[in-house]
């Protein structure tokens, strides 16, 4: 795992929630080992540099924001949103040749994204769907969680839910999860695995949210999109009433949008968003629901980080597969595919 | 001292008290490198695996007990002592070859030992005697010290107790210790240290001990086994009752067990216990001794890990040895051809 | 940067302030990667050893003074300050053999000073020049910073105070540093930058100092002597009253003493020292300045420690010149040729 690169660099990934990147400060952030700075123009547009001044490396984010341009704090040489030196105090004109690289950066569903790899690449067009986040049909609100683990373990926790029976037992999960049957499916640069619960129990946490007596038919359906993205459509639906045919009207239904983005080999950056389709206008529940999941996403935590340290450790000790990877295995499979393309080109 | 083993694998060491392992949760500990968990079958049996579940490499002893098995806390895979996977979750039979490593452990004399090298190697006759810690003639109680540094350093502290002179001055040193001579002997498997200081002020312990004034004649007999347990015989009498010649009747007598563990090469365990064969029945005397001697063995570790210090900084400069380090050379001696041995043994 | 050495070892450095130094215990300092003990003897004179017992290596600064000699806390080895070893307890004479290296030291400028490199070029008059620090026609005083960085980091800083209009811009700095030019000057192992800003507005500092309104001629002149000495001249006169040409008398001048020793190749400690040559029996006057200034040191230390936390990270990136970088190039091309220098004798 140490001597090849754990992700690809030609994608976008979420550097932080849009609230983050304003117009007063300029903001550090580490993906895929890019040490990045991103701040806000006056237009609207956010802008991402190498997060080091071209003269003596003081990380830009040390320093402060001048109209479009940010100023490096320790001999104010200033630097347009094109990586440009645009000023150099106490010196004539800046030579061309005074720049430091600049990302492609957009901002889409309340989310900042950059692309840390080949600027001709960056088709916005390949962001993946979250629009969840921003449809005034859905509601809800997320957090950032930076975890000490390669982004990976992270994406083959969401792949498989069985963990919930064990890792949340006394929250969301209970045995249904563990014992019913899922199925995979992919293409392309996506996975999708879905589980029906057919009559079941509801627990704790979605008898609350359906608020009726009675089983319930549960579904999760898991979508992967490489190499970090995944969203959950999860809910329940009184049993009996149509849920796995298509009719979830005597149901809940959420989206739980979750994008993990590498800062290194060994950490990364987790942004998730819980989303619904009902009770649209009560703030009360939104908050409730985005605290009461950051405690549930605690423990997956405590789970990743004790993984990594073990395989820090024991670096050649694998990790071995049951039926319930069968998409985590596959996921993986189109990260490591699109990681030996990029060392392809750059060999070439 | 990068470069090659520092620790034995081939021997029982303790890893942890009897009381530390229980039915109630799993315990965590490190021997030679290894990480390994522990817990207490129904039967009072000990049971020792590797601390990495099969499947995701998840320490097993983050997860739980179910009747004789442990339960891994991510996707509830079931382990029986002998490392065994017995329980997939939404899956059928294990495979066979799910299983963890699973190491020879017993208890015997208060302690949890484990023989973390080849099991067929493992016979209990060879864990080395410190009976004294279950003896109803004997009564004491003891404590483990977690040091950062290589156990070997503690064993070359132990083999030579003319520190207590200068590291201990204030209380259980005096200039006697360093004075007198001491006589080596050795054979197989343990180094003999015997040093008699006949006619002395007692130190302000062994004054309070005997609780009688006058010179004494006081003793230290330090015998080591491979590769890393010790036993103090000490006390005072009365000088010139005999105790040299082996009346021991007008004085008072203690051993200190000592047996340290490498968790690492430079990280180990010191289990240590204080025993009498006086005021058998006077608990507050045992805390009392027990809460005195880990006062004592701080200012110890505060030496050794300084020397790892240096050591680590400055890995090429030798260690140089006096008179009084014959015990100590000859117990590192020993140790380093059971190191040399497991690797000719591991070379053919 | 991680394969050739970072400093010259055939120098003197200042490793503690006068006052740190004394008979009652020995104080531990790293100086160029040397782990060195200091005392003070009967006679005043300071003596300075390799910070390791012969035996077993421990620090002998964890030991105790014992008249002019150092004592080992471990086994009692007693050393005099030429590092020879004059007692061994429960042993017989020392072997002449059982000595620790000794390190040239001297006390001059109210500074201890070592040379960590060859005894034998160790003269006294290369002592770098910082006789403010006792001259009675100078007041003042300091403190020392410990850094996480390159030391040559701290003489980049000093070697260019435009530094000041953006780093300090709340305290000492103001626009005019930068824009003012600066005429640099060298020979052998100095470089002596010079910056006149004509007619301004005193900065607040400077302002409070001359306790006059109207407009000033402000100075700064930089002299580096290498490897790592900085003495500023500084100051404001009266706009027009000749500063200029020589004629200070209308003004107020200060002395920046700075040297930065480098501990190891990541760490540095920082002496300084503010002198001045007015109001000369103002102790409240002389303790605010040296709080004020320790404050906006610290802003530097935020610099340079963000500095070599990039480097750190990205060991290939090079440092880039402007003009105002004309004074550290060629300060830092002095130190690359002292530092060849001695791999080329050492090579021979």
């Amino acid at each position: 795992m140490n001597d090849a690169a754990t992700f690809p660099r030609n994608a976008w990934y979420v550097a932080a929630w849009s609230h983050e990147v304003g117009r007063r400060e300029p903001l550090a952030r580490t993906v895929c080992n890019r040490h990045i700075v991103f701040w806000r123009k006056a237009d609207g547009a956010v802008a991402a540099l190498e997060d080091a001044c071209w003269h003596r490396l003081l990380p830009l984010s040390m320093g402060w924001l001048e109209g479009d341009d940010v100023v490096c704090r320790y001999h104010g040489l200033k630097f347009d949103h094109k990586g440009q030196c645009t000023l150099v105090p106490s010196q004539g004109k800046p030579n061309p040749s005074a720049r430091v690289r600049a990302y492609p950066a957009l901002e889409k569903f309340r989310f900042v994204w950059v692309w840390p790899g080949d600027p001709a690449l960056a088709d916005p067009a390949l962001v993946p769907d979250l629009h969840w986040n921003d449809d005034p049909e859905w509601a809800g609100d997320g957090k950032t969680m930076f975890a000490k683990c390669d982004y990976r373990l992270l994406v083959d926790n969401l792949m498989d839910l069985t963990h919930e029976s064990f890792v949340h037992a006394t929250s969301i999960g209970n045995k249904h999860v563990a014992e019913a049957p899922m199925t995979t499916t992919h293409s392309g640069r996506t996975v999708t695995s879905t589980r029906w619960m057919l009559d079941i129990d509801a627990p704790p946490f979605w008898r609350t949210q359906l608020g009726k007596p009675g089983n319930v038919d549960r579904w999760q359906i898991i979508r992967f999109e490489a190499p970090c993205t995944i969203v959950l459509d999860v809910g329940v639906a009184l049993a009996g009433t149509g849920a796995p045919q298509g009719d979830r009207s005597k149901g809940v239904n959420g989206r739980v949008l979750n994008t993990i983005t590498p800062e290194t080999d060994a950490t990364c950056m987790y942004f998730w968003s819980l989303l619904r389709n009902y009770k649209l206008r009560d703030q009360s529940l939104t908050t409730q629901l985005r605290e009461a999941n950051a405690g549930i996403f605690e423990e997956d935590r405590m789970v990743v980080e004790a993984q990594q340290q073990f395989i820090d450790r024991n670096p050649d000790q694998p990790l071995r597969n049951l039926d319930i990877d069968a998409g985590s295995m596959r996921a993986r499979h189109i990260i490591d595919d699109m990681i030996k393309g990029e060392a392809q080109t750059a060999a070439a």
